[in-house]
């Protein structure tokens, strides 16, 4: 603790990401990347953009980029915001709708750095407490707030909420805005994004680092009426002119128009994450639905905490929370079937040792 | 105006960079843009990092980076902090280090990013006026404070402040933090890297955007003692774990590594800038002295608001401030020879037109 710190630094509590060792190498099925490497158009891209130009500023509005996005979902151009990765988006979402003085709400089981983004910006929150099968209590989220964050297909948990639902907190919290992160949404849910011509407070977040193989190039995207995207522009240009360097903007445009690529990516992961919850099954474990790139895992008899450890001895790295109410499960992403195929050998021995 | 805002997004009034006008070809003076290319081994670097590791989220920390830059300083990896351009540097500094209930100072005539930075976070802040040379009025922050910001070579003003002054302030304010803004500190200015081994309330901030021809890739840094730096990744890592993409970062090491080629381009723009300077007084214009890569001149009977007009009619795009104090100024930033002989050449005939 520094005398140089302001409040708000000495109190935070920063969120901790997933673990990128360099000790040696892993198969890394702990922050949910993609085992695809990026359309062969984006690495192209990003060679011919290798040159002179980058002395120069990038578009602060990343135009060409918004208008590929706004044309890809049948969007208008003023629809679309882009930033830094979707962290970057939400955070500036929260500074840019929620007020210090009201209340949010979003689950108690859901991505870590939501109760992070309310303590740097002083906002309260209250926490929606999952039902026991890790559905979404959407009754909660109808009382009053001043906002509301739920992501779909929930994560860890990799659950989805269905439209309807979904369309009821949208109608309840009219003068709300309600924030869908849909970081995982390409892998088998439906997007909420057809709502958006209907519902003004509706606000949609999507990225390219999951189903578009590009965590290493950072962007993120926020879908929603103009008002909403307004706010966003006017937050943003408040923080950072230009969030999105010209590499990434050139990348991502290739990243979106691929779509063939795109779908045979994820149609790949999809196959790969059913085939691996029939093992797992097999194996002796509970598996919650998955709509995600990632599933979230118990055994009837091995602990989670241990069960985390020795596949980290065994070279395989997933994800353990120390959490009340999920500290017996993993989170574990979908990797190639090579990559699955090696956690299932080290899962199996694991299993077998701890029954002896 | 929109119900959906947040109070603070209803009365912040963002920050407005200079125009990127895509209607046709200008000599673009406007923003401070190196007119020399990155070094051939950054762009090499980035044609290289075009591949399969990009569907892999980047390093957080961006420890080859931090390294590489605190060898080249000569300082500890732990003095270092990286952000996605001085700008975002510079907002996750005012969250870190100020607090709302206290009052910071900075420059009357300055950034003009800095008030707003302030606004979005609800910081106080008093303006220390410049004197009538557009000299830094040293004593104004020898008063209470919650800490203080200063540019040097002051931005849009070039000119610059000596050490001895800087020590003052630092040792009266040895509670509270003093951001030294050092993006134009290599076209002549000292930096006060060396004050950081005494002064733990010192940080630094500089720029790849200027000197080393990125500002295409969004790349800024902090320096000072372990505690600032502490206190600054608490804030990032509170808003956006990975603000670094794997290309900017890899392009960063490659254009802190290539000494020679950054000296070279520093050293041509210094030529070109007292050239101009020379050129410009011949045509009865005032020159602030510079120490940066731009210039903050004014004419003895041309208004600056017409020549920025007739300027930009004539393919040439500067900055006028229409502000206070300085709206009979322009600010112009140093191209290459060709770019500010043109420059010469149509403010010869607006002089000249003018004169009739």
């Amino acid at each position: 603790m520094s005398k140089y710190w302001s409040e708000i630094t000495k109190s935070i509590e920063p969120y901790v990401c997933g673990e990128q060792p360099k000790d040696k190498k892993y198969v890394k099925l702990n922050t949910n990347e993609n085992p695809y490497p990026p359309s062969p158009k984006v690495l192209e891209a990003i060679r011919n953009a290798a040159n002179a130009d980058l002395r120069l500023y990038p578009d602060p509005n990343c135009d060409e980029l918004s208008e590929t996005i706004a044309k890809y979902y049948n969007l208008d151009r003023n629809q679309v915001f882009i930033g830094n990765g979707s962290d970057e988006v939400l955070a500036l979402s929260f500074l840019a709708f929620f007020n210090t003085n009201e209340t949010i709400i979003f689950p108690d089981i859901s991505y870590s750095f939501y109760p992070v983004y309310a303590d740097l910006y002083n906002i309260n929150y209250r926490l929606a407490k999952l039902e026991e099968d890790y559905s979404i209590p959407v009754g909660d989220f109808m009382t009053e707030n001043g906002g509301i964050v739920i992501p779909n297909p929930n994560a860890p948990t990799a659950k989805c909420l269905d439209i309807a639902s979904i369309k009821k907190i949208l109608d309840y919290n009219s003068n709300k805005v309600v924030i869908i992160d849909e970081a995982y949404i390409d892998f088998g849910g439906t997007s909420v994004l057809s709502l958006i011509k209907d519902y003004s407070n509706l606000l949609v977040i999507q990225t390219l680092s999951k189903s578009r193989s590009l965590a290493g190039i950072r962007l993120g995207f926020a879908l929603g009426q103009e008002e909403l995207i307004d706010g966003l522009n006017r937050i943003k240009n408040s923080f950072n002119s230009y969030t999105i360097d010209r590499v990434a903007a050139i990348a991502a445009v290739e990243a979106i128009k691929d779509e063939e690529y795109f779908k045979e990516c994820v149609s790949k992961i999809i196959n790969t994450r059913e085939k691996v919850i029939e093992k797992l099954m097999v194996l002796g474990f509970n598996v919650v639905p998955s709509k995600a790139n990632f599933i979230f895992v118990s055994h009837s008899t091995c602990s989670a905490k241990e069960l985390f450890t020795k596949l980290r001895e065994k070279g395989v790295l997933v994800r353990f929370f120390n959490k009340d109410r999920i500290n017996n499960y993993l989170r574990i992403s979908i990797g190639s079937d090579e990559e699955m195929d090696f956690f299932i050998e080290k899962v199996k021995e694991i299993v077998d040792e701890l029954k002896d």
